[in-house]
């Protein structure tokens, strides 16, 4: 029991045929009961209801006018999704509707909810930690397989398992230089074998990298793969751009506010997001300077792991420098367009030739120009589609994604990198100071840094900042 | 039990906190305990649940991997919304998530439904009439007070009731008919007397009228009351309109699909929706030909209910002879703008003044001028948004809606309109076949229309043809 008052809140976006509102709080049962008139006469009220149950029956306004019709789910504390008593009332997704139960359930006592109100509340009653109830807004907003898996991994608390080990050992390391300050206060000698505390200090350490460097991936993952275009002008990258995107890109379209701001350039090819930049055509080699002087096309280039450089001729010496200059560190993929331009017949059927052959290409000259580049190449016709899937094949494979099942535990929040970045540093310090022979009591303080930077994550042991809550908590949609 | 294949579908839009998939049918349950798993190993599947319970647990894959922690409610054949066996599966709000689980519903068995399938489903299965399921429609499309209640109305059966009423007027009416064929086979003389027949079919006539009438409402309801705005360019309509739609323009905008196409016109005042449109300036009377010639102005004007005539100075004759000839049959409305202009201060505090000695316009030219077109006049100041509430009311008091409660009932659908205009067509033929002293053998096939008419309404007796059904369906939602 707790004295927050009973929050409410629509949890369904506008325009479906259900609309649910959801109520959460110590007078939810009470408050929802004051409005809703069970089916038959003789019907239980909702108090006298199961946990687990619902309820069909009239929302009706302070005149006995009926709302609507509906289904009220009961659940109690603390077997709720708040871990407080709850209701979920099923209206028709009117937006009249939704609006006047949420008004008269405000009239009889209710708070609107804010963002994220209902999964702060399963925090702040230890249903979930905090590293949990953020991978909550994760999953709801996941629009891929990468996405959805990475967030349910980390709801169902492995991330928070692997942290809550680490603590263990954290903990048993600080025990140890105890009982090594224990021992030398009597004795003049350094403890006997530090062997076992440098295994397990550079253990956590393994495991925290491994945590750190999964931020790579995931923050990849989350955020979209970016792929830049680059080729002169009318190679074809804009079409190639609409068949890379074509597929999914209706779907990604219909999810709101999720990947907005570069909605018209995003795919997911097997399950992994994908950004397409398509970049300014790189132009003829007189042009060099002009061409590539463009700020925005350096820019993306730069933001890029994958480059697809789509042409249609062999390029010049110049332009493969150019290429050359920009790729570094990221992985190239050589796209030779038009393929069914070469060759004596143009139709669509005998498209797929031998490649070199129909682009007109010798094949060795990139490998003599590209040599080092790890590039990879493959011949298309954009205009008929062809070879579009051995194209996507090779992105996946540049992508280099791991297979991530549900239980790896793979870091898609900046915050989490950063605590545990902060945690590495502070355990560096510790082992930096065990190797120049430092004592126990001088290492306890970073030892425990390294404890609250983890404890931080999962906002457990000590209070998290409102601050930080109100942080997490307002990137989520209203009603979770 | 039929044979109807199991349906699936997501009922909620997509972009909220809970995603809801519903299934229906026969094997609603089995397929949907395919991908389930409840959460305790101990708990029950779901077909040992109690109808009207919740299940907690995962949607898990083939392959055993989890999709979603879900709830699950299960009703029981024929305690549901379709009548038949059903589940409503709560997910998170994910777009990954529910196509996810909608693939998995179809791989084991169940059908996409299409729209408003499940609503049809629950009509074939009796559990409500064909004008009750068109009333679901209305219901999520509502987004005021009147079109809410009034599709409610239609919902609880009121009209279904009245309908049914009718129905056993129109039966009594026949077999008196028929008692006074079994007669007229016996004796030359007419039944003795017709009286009760005449009355009780000018009640039925006068029951079908009212209806009819109601239409009109109905429709204005239903549709938003046009409203046109006219007046000189430059005297304000544009700041007018915009006063005018501020209050409401937000939640009208969130809804889908509704009122897309006078979205940026249409806003809601004392409940009732109104559609507001800017008409192309009537301009110096020197141009009235050119200037009230515009095709779209007339247009405009002939289809508004009620016309806004803003001024700013006294009209010439001329436009007042212009807009007498437009506003016949729509209530005028003559709104004096820029009351701020006039008198020795333009303060926004001071701008309520006297009315007509603010704008410097004599009072007596409107009534003289106006004279029969039951005009009403307000004072505004559309900068200073004078007065807004005051031509609120009067646009209001123009609409002439009467205050609907919840057992009134209004036609908003012309599909009904046209099956009762049909219905006392039939009905006339009757009572003037009767005015001519037909005998009953001759009205009797004019009688079996009227019921037949209004059966078509309910969907009763006899198979409303696919067509039909195909064409009220089709106009829902998906899910619904």
């Amino acid at each position: 029991m707790n004295n927050d008052p009973t929050i409410c809140a629509i949890a369904t976006a506008q325009g479906g045929a259900i609309g649910i509102i959801r109520v959460s709080g110590n007078e939810a049962i009470e408050i929802t009961e004051k409005i809703f008139s069970p089916a038959g006469k003789a019907d239980r009220q909702l108090h006298d209801r199961a946990p687990y149950s619902i309820a069909f029956g009239r929302i009706t306004d302070g005149n006995g006018e009926t709302v609507d019709e509906v289904l009220v789910s009961v659940f109690r504390a603390p077997h709720s999704y708040t871990g407080e008593d709850s209701t979920e009332i099923s209206c028709h997704g009117s937006a009249y509707i939704l609006q006047r139960v949420m008004t008269l359930l405000i009239e009889n006592g209710c708070a609107a909810a804010g963002p994220g109100e209902f999964t702060q509340r399963a925090f702040l009653n230890g249903k979930m930690d905090l590293s949990q109830a953020e991978a909550v807004a994760d999953l709801i907003s996941s629009t891929n397989k990468a996405t959805h898996d990475m967030a349910l991994s980390q709801l169902k608390g492995h991330f928070s398992n692997e942290l809550s080990d680490l603590r263990e050992h954290l903990l048993k390391l600080t025990s140890l230089l105890e009982l090594e300050l224990d021992f030398s206060d009597h004795e003049e000698l350094e403890f006997a074998d530090r062997t076992e505390l440098y295994a397990l200090a550079n253990d956590i350490h393994q495991r925290l990298v491994s945590l750190i460097h999964s931020f790579e991936i995931g923050n990849a993952l989350k955020n979209g793969i970016p792929v830049a275009i680059v080729g002169n002008t009318n190679v074809g990258k804009s079409t190639l751009l609409n068949l890379l995107l074509h597929e999914e890109k209706a779907i990604v379209s219909d999810v709101h506010g999720t990947t907005r701001d570069f909605i018209e350039d995003s795919t997911i090819i097997n399950g992994i997001q994908f950004r397409f930049v398509d970049t300014a055509g790189i132009r003829d080699t007189d042009d060099v300077v002009e061409s590539i002087g463009i700020e925005r096309t350096y820019q993306k280039l730069q933001e890029a792991k994958i480059v697809l450089w789509l042409i249609d001729r062999q390029p010049t010496t110049a332009e493969i420098d150019d290429i050359k200059e920009h790729v570094d560190g990221k992985r190239l993929i050589v796209v030779r367009n038009k393929i069914d331009k070469s060759g004596e017949t143009t139709s669509a059927d005998e498209s797929v030739k031998t490649p070199s052959a129909a682009t007109g290409l010798a094949s060795d000259w990139l490998s003599d120009s590209l040599a080092g580049t790890g590039y990879k190449t493959v011949d298309i016709s954009a205009k008929y589609g062809t070879n579009i899937p051995q194209l996507e094949q090779l992105i996946v494979e540049a992508a280099d994604i791991p297979q991530i099942s549900e239980s790896d535990i793979v870091i898609p929040s900046a915050r989490h990198y950063s605590a545990l970045l902060r945690a590495d540093e502070c355990l560096q310090r510790v082992i930096d100071s065990m190797n120049i022979g430092l004592s126990g009591d001088l290492l306890a303080e970073d030892l425990r840094m390294v404890i609250e930077h983890l404890a931080d994550i999962t906002g457990e042991e000590r209070i998290t900042t409102e601050e930080t809550l109100q942080k997490i908590f307002r990137e989520f949609c209203i009603g979770k």
